[in-house]
């Protein structure tokens, strides 16, 4: 794959001498940006293109090439990839457009598209794509005439679309960043996401990658390929909306999924999920500075508002700011012009004019141990500065690297400083001081999220299988989706604790029931009609004595037919309740979510959803991530719930969906939490099967 | 106070031929953006500076002027405001620091100049600011000598943070964008944030203002005028955590109020509040476009993927993408140059490479009369289309205002490309389809705003005056607070619809009571000393017999001391709770709360707040903005709830707060809402007075 973007010789099909043809820029692109390997130019007119000739046909090329770069008509392509074939050629990239994206015509050439490359062997990117780009060799194949040679880096960008990949491209020509690779995906018919992915986190010269995606075609091995690197990545996944339907329709042929199963994922695989270009561009510059190891920030400012402007948004992004050493504050006083400011961190330097003091201070900061990185605002209007700003600029880009913490520098200058600064500087800079903090809140999140994994690679050890096994066969034999009883017994079976419950079938049953668990209890209809037990009145609760049981069994055998059974179950009172559930995801497989119950709490949609398997640590950090998780601790008079429970809970259901592909969807709700702390119950569950068999 | 922007004389204060003297730069900035009133430099060591002569004092210029400019150490500041007094100057810009923010000396010096200012009848901007600029008539008196003067527009600033007001000033050099006025307020000790905004407000050059606080200090007035006016204001308050404590008593000594009423107060009067000078300047360029009508938009771009994140955005703020007629879509498949991409809204026009054919398609669009705006993103990579670029960004500027809808255009385009565009454009662009749709969400809700506010001006009409006058009465003879039954009898004054209750000092009362509301009832000790009745045990709930009721009374008679009675009520049973507050902030005045109630829900923090007092359709939006709001509506089961209830609660307890300055907080918890959406009941509810007698 590597010869995708170190190729020693391209063909490129569909050049003309037309004035008009984009194949042209292909040839203009890879020759103004000093592609040096051989050039070979296809089309079936003919002629002579920038000193090339042109070739009717791939076969009547003089020799094989690492590369095809076809900008034909779709109808043309499946015979021209066979014609590579035939010709030796392994890699292709597709840019024309008309497949999937103009409906059943274009889906049924794709189809011979694919037919022709998996008979030849070959490997290709797109259709309707802009191509790959190698900053390094100046392979530049767009079917567009770039103005200039992007500047090289340690960014690689994998786009599903080419217009945003070059928007990115672009936004890395600013200090510290650059780029490496770029491959605009299209259509990703044959290599996509998972492939490339797998590449640039192999390759030795990306240190970062970003992605942008519209769908997911194999969701769960980019995850999990992320999460095995160590290098950071950025993903944008837009078309989030059922509105973005005509036009991811239009153009990748890409449908909305699940949203909240890429957010699952991200968590998952510490991928950094961003929504804008922008946010992504500061996401890239969080991660091209040296990495924070704690959460304590000197704040530094030459203009108070800032400097308060940014402490909020440290207080906002749950950063601290420890005092300073007495000695710093000595040496900063030291350097005050007229006195009349007040210091400590933040600290307001605005008194200090000589900017050649600035790296002394900062320093003695950088070597306060208890300090992990430094956010400094440099806010300078003065003409006679710009030469000074841009040597300061050089100097802290220096002591970052030597004291391996971040200087996260804010530039607030006059318009008339920044070519200088934008050619000189070496080191990414921020706009204002909220950009600041998120781009230091996307690396600190991923320091966190690797500290973690590095202790908690995910267990699959699953000694209950065999309990589960002998459930789906006993569900597969009924042929039907799981009952009341038996999604409780599947409960009973996980050793998830349930409130005491039996299904019966007679009065008599029904009393003896009641009288060995003791009253109150409760009456739930088990039918296979039955959807929705509550609203159609299939449920009756707090029964305290046999006349009450007798006249509440009596009412649901007379509202009910075809009624299998009635579960029978002790009433449990408790103020706080959770829901469990689990899904699983064309592309991404199993996912379990935690939320908080009951009916007004329900509304908020307050839940948290992580890929399964997960461990007790990522169940707890799930439970942790609820807005409304302090009700769990201790709370208006009851105690610290039984989280461990709830855990368990979590841990077990995510082992059953990861290990049997027959469960698709799981619901707990409730589970109610004692007021005590005591206890964690399930009440009511539900499960959808498969009809599959067991595997 | 015309005369602060247009004086046709200026003293400028501390000025020397030192090398290193501030004073110079306000001297070299006046003569270099064009300043061509008279100028007098004063300073103890006279001299000559830059062709004027340095007069010793004050007294010594020959003859009056229309402003001083001071930067004299703050000690000297009184003596030289009152040299001014005698000398006729009645207007001054102080800009040194060394005041309060130096703590208790500094806070002296102010005292004494506010006592000088005062004798003389001089009005002055700060001290410790950076002045005042007005573009018009190259007024920029900055102690720091400026590279260029700013691009002369329609938006003003003032800003409590010189740096802030500078880095707006600087962004506001845009296309589209522009400086009128900038004040740096400084620390606001006699000009503050109500008397510039007034001026600003009635400015006829200003059609935005943008402003910048770390406090406020007459934060009602302030919100009074935007209220009033129809020009939109941009607000950033800053300063909203207690980290920023140090920070902000060092620069300019405001310390961190209560945020919610900053927000109680920008939804009061349209204030469009930001966290960032990146989102001051996206609503600024949203409020310099025509105004949206409505929330249909059209998305067009040239590359799919723009269009998608564009739509994803669409869906995120609420907009709609209605349908082209049928003449737009042929007159765009005509100029499709391969056909090879479907058509519809959102539009990808990537398929046309002639940006001449671009105004056509956009301006039949215009046409459509259910259509009320465009977001355009405009991306081209191609180094030949750049003249093209700047000549569409032209002609679409001349489109917006000619059908009085906005153009949303981002911008996606080589960097390169970028020097031209911001010299030639004369229209605002954004750098990303999500900074599009921040800005034309700023400018939607403005109009919302304004659209409401036009029929909805606040009554403020009380009947119940007098029922309240006599119970302020009868608690201020007590000489202690409110305890429950005279807050339940306040309610009950103001016939909000309370729970049946009734005070009993005996058993036989508390019979008799039960007796005639029915069981079950419930029972709340009241007494001086119990603070918090739940969770002293000092309430006994679902009490369904005389038996019980005599259990209880004893238990609570046996556990507190000082009882003054007890409050017997109906129990009630209910599934929803809300709350509903009040509290007097020393800055905006009274403001009330909104929020859903219930143990769980409350851990969540959904609250609505506005300034007192408030109409029923301020009072229906709050309830709207809860983010739990759908439990209110049909929900589970329940009807309806009865929202009229609601409003009305929340409307007479804001006149009660408007009218009645003795009552500091009060709170309504809970007030339960049937599930049968008949009744809103008031439990339980607090009252907190001053001593102050009633005015």
């Amino acid at each position: 794959m590597n010869k995708f973007f170190f190729p020693e010789s391209i063909v490129i099909v569909g050049v003309s001498e037309a004035e008009d043809n984009l194949g042209q820029n292909i040839i203009l692109n890879l020759a103004n940006f000093g592609y040096s390997g051989k050039i070979y130019a296809v089309g079936p007119k003919g002629g002579q293109v920038m000193g090339h000739t042109v070739y009717p046909s791939v076969l009547d090329v003089p020799e094989t090439a690492d590369l095809a770069v076809i900008l034909a008509p779709a109808r043309f392509i499946p015979e021209i990839i066979t014609q590579c074939g035939i010709k030796g050629i392994k890699l292709a990239v597709i840019e024309s457009a008309g497949f999937r994206e103009m409906g059943e015509s274009g889906k049924r050439i794709e189809k011979d598209l694919l037919t022709a490359a998996n008979l030849s062997g070959i490997r290709f990117v797109g259709p309707n794509c802009m191509g790959v780009i190698n900053t390094q060799n100046g392979l530049y194949i767009q079917f567009i005439a770039l103005p200039s040679a992007f500047k090289k880096g340690h960014v690689s960008v994998m786009s599903q679309s080419g217009g945003i990949g070059l928007s990115i491209a672009e936004r890395l020509q600013q200090p510290g960043l650059g780029l490496d690779k770029f491959v605009s995906m299209g259509n990703k018919l044959n290599l996509d996401e998972a492939d490339l992915l797998a590449h640039l986190i192999k390759d030795p010269n990306t240190k970062i990658v970003y992605c942008y995606l519209e769908d997911f075609k194999r969701g769960k091995e980019f995850a999990d390929l992320a999460f095995q690197t160590n290098k950071p990545v950025v993903l944008h996944k837009s078309n989030a909306t059922p509105l973005t339907r005509t036009i991811a329709k239009s153009h990748s042929a890409a449908l909305a999924g699940d949203d909240k199963i890429v957010d699952a994922a991200c968590s998952h695989a510490g991928i950094m999920r961003v929504t804008s270009t922008e946010d992504a561009i500061l996401a890239i510059k969080g991660f091209s500075m040296p990495f924070l190891q704690g959460k304590n920030l000197a704040i530094l400012s030459r203009s108070g508002g800032h400097a308060v402007v940014a402490t909020d948004m440290c207080a906002e992004y749950g950063f601290n700011l420890p005092k300073f050493h007495s000695s710093i504050l000595d040496e900063t006083r030291k350097h005050f012009r007229a006195g009349v400011i007040n210091i400590g961190n933040p600290l307001d330097m605005g008194d200090i004019f000589d900017l050649k003091i600035y790296p002394q201070i900062i320093e003695k900061i950088l070597q306060q141990p208890d300090i992990h990185g430094i956010v400094y605002i440099h806010v300078s209007h003065m003409l006679m500065e710009k030469k000074d700003t841009i040597q300061l600029m050089k100097r802290l880009a220096e002591l970052t690297y030597q004291y391996k913490k971040p200087i996260v520098i804010t530039i607030e200058v006059p318009h008339s400083f920044y070519p200088a600064l934008m050619k000189e500087s070496m080191y990414p800079f921020l706009m204002d001081p909220v950009e600041a903090f998120k781009a230091l809140t996307f690396q600190y999140q991923y320091t966190l999220y690797r500290q973690k994994t590095e202790h908690t690679v995910e267990k699959t050890v699953f000694p209950l299988k065999e309990n589960v096994k002998s459930w789906i066969k006993g569900i597969c034999q009924k042929n039907r989706q799981p009952l009341l009883h038996e999604a409780l017994d599947l409960l009973d079976r996980l050793r998830i604790p349930t409130a005491p419950w039996r299904m019966v079938t007679t009065f008599a049953e029904a009393c003896e029931a009641a009288n060995e668990m003791g009253y109150p209890v409760v009456l739930k209809v088990v039918a296979p009609s039955v959807l929705h037990k509550s609203d159609q009145g299939g449920i009756a609760i707090n029964i305290k004595n046999v006349k009450t049981l007798e006249e509440q069994w009596k009412d649901i055998h007379s509202r009910f037919k075809n009624i299998i059974g009635i579960v029978l179950q002790k009433m449990i009172f408790a103020s706080r309740e959770i829901i469990v559930g689990a899904k699983r995801d064309r592309s991404f497989g199993p996912a379990v979510l935690v939320g908080l119950g009951g009916i007004m709490v329900e509304a908020m949609q307050d839940v948290s959803m992580r890929l399964a398997p997960v461990s007790e640590n990522t169940a707890n950090e799930m439970i942790h991530k609820l807005r409304g998780a302090r009700i769990l601790g201790p709370f208006r008079g009851m105690k610290i719930a039984n989280r461990q429970a709830v855990i368990q809970c979590l841990v077990k259901v995510s082992q059953l969906m990861h290990h049997f592909s027959e469960i698709l969807e799981m619901d707990i709700n409730p589970m109610i939490l004692s007021d005590d702390g005591n206890v964690a119950l399930a009440l009511d569950a539900r499960v959808i099967c498969s009809t599959a068999t067991e595997t």
